[in-house]
């Protein structure tokens, strides 16, 4: 049976193309996004004195566009300023633990991406909008429409990199157990446990008056991590 | 009032020291111990052909020291070997939303852990097999114990890294909501909402005999992240 080709809408790269489980890579915009909007955390690398440093940061993305959120004074935003700066952003969701026979066939259930390109730093006003107001959604949707937005002396505070999703592939494991078939009769459980990340029960600011009800869009966050398990 | 001084067990190196947010800054073993072992996946950065590369891989503690895991045919690994790799290992957990009336004062609740260094290729027979016990036991403990061993070829198609914890730091931010006394009169719902990675109900493979019992290292690794949330 033959199969019809997977899109690639982002042009594979020799480093975007993974040295093992190949049959796991994904090009297409769909898979892409859809991992990228399921999240708010990723993991940016970049090279400081002739290192790598890898640093947990805040993004949002916006059509074929990622924002990465900063402080204008740390290491990353200050070396973006000019030419730009060589990142590779990585954004793993963990979906499930598959426990084998083996040792071997151990394995992890996961959708991740990983972007290689040049951050800028956003500096017109309008994207500088654009981006704390997308930054805001991406971890709860609908709240920055119910918060004070950034005065400007705020927003000199803070520093936002643009990269573009040029250079980007996605890697995805589902299904079950994969052990061999000599091994399917040892006497040890398998099977897969499935892993999700959920939303607790909003705590209120004890500044908050009493009463005030939590906003619809807080709840159907909730709600929709809650479904997941 | 005076604090007592932070314990330094990692002595703070110009890298592993952040440029913002200072205060959340830990050096203890106990902190940095305590993250590494609530969670199995890192984001591991390196440099190859002169760019940042960050890829999720599997981790284990043990006592001072990491062990990463990987393809023998990787890039990480192939590099890895002789010299060793310098790389950057990060590790975050994402414990709450922290929602404010202003845009700016939003924030996370996260503990994180980043570790610099040089890893190396682990080939001593006694070393691998205590890696490849911890990497299985640092998903589920107890699990190494019950399924069968890697044998000689599976593990040569497997590679370890060991990273030292000499350069750590641990980064914590916990609490509530930090906006400025003027913005507390806003008509915006403010707190923190809570963020767990929880374990769903244990799918057994297909070829696993009916009525085959779940065991109880797993029961527990599943009621344990239930109790979180």
């Amino acid at each position: 049976m033959s199969h019809p080709p997977a899109p690639t809408d982002y042009t594979p790269t020799p480093r975007s193309t993974p040295t093992r489980n190949r049959d796991r890579a994904h090009y297409d915009t769909a898979t892409v996004h859809a991992i990228l909007d399921a999240d708010f955390i990723c993991h940016m690398g970049f090279i400081a004195d002739d290192a790598p440093v890898v640093l947990p940061t805040l993004y949002a993305r916006v059509d074929d566009r990622l924002y990465l959120h900063g402080s204008s004074g740390s290491r990353p935003l200050r070396n973006a300023t000019g030419a730009g700066l060589a990142v590779c952003v990585t954004v793993t969701l963990t979906d499930g633990l598959v426990l084998a026979r083996s040792a071997m066939h151990h394995s992890l259930n996961y959708r991740s991406v990983v972007v290689h390109g040049t951050a800028e730093r956003v500096t017109e006003q309008a994207e500088l909008d654009l981006a704390f107001t997308s930054l805001v959604n991406q971890v709860v949707p609908g709240r920055a429409g119910d918060c004070r937005a950034p005065s400007p002396k705020e927003q000199a505070q803070t520093a936002v990199l643009r990269l573009d999703l040029e250079e980007v592939s996605a890697k995805v494991r589902t299904g079950g157990v994969g052990d061999a078939p000599e091994d399917l009769g040892l006497a040890h459980w398998a099977g897969v446990v499935p892993v999700r990340r959920v939303l607790g029960e909003p705590v209120p600011d004890p500044a908050l008056p009493a009463g005030t009800r939590q906003p619809g869009y807080l709840r159907a966050a909730v709600e929709s991590a809650r479904q997941a398990i």
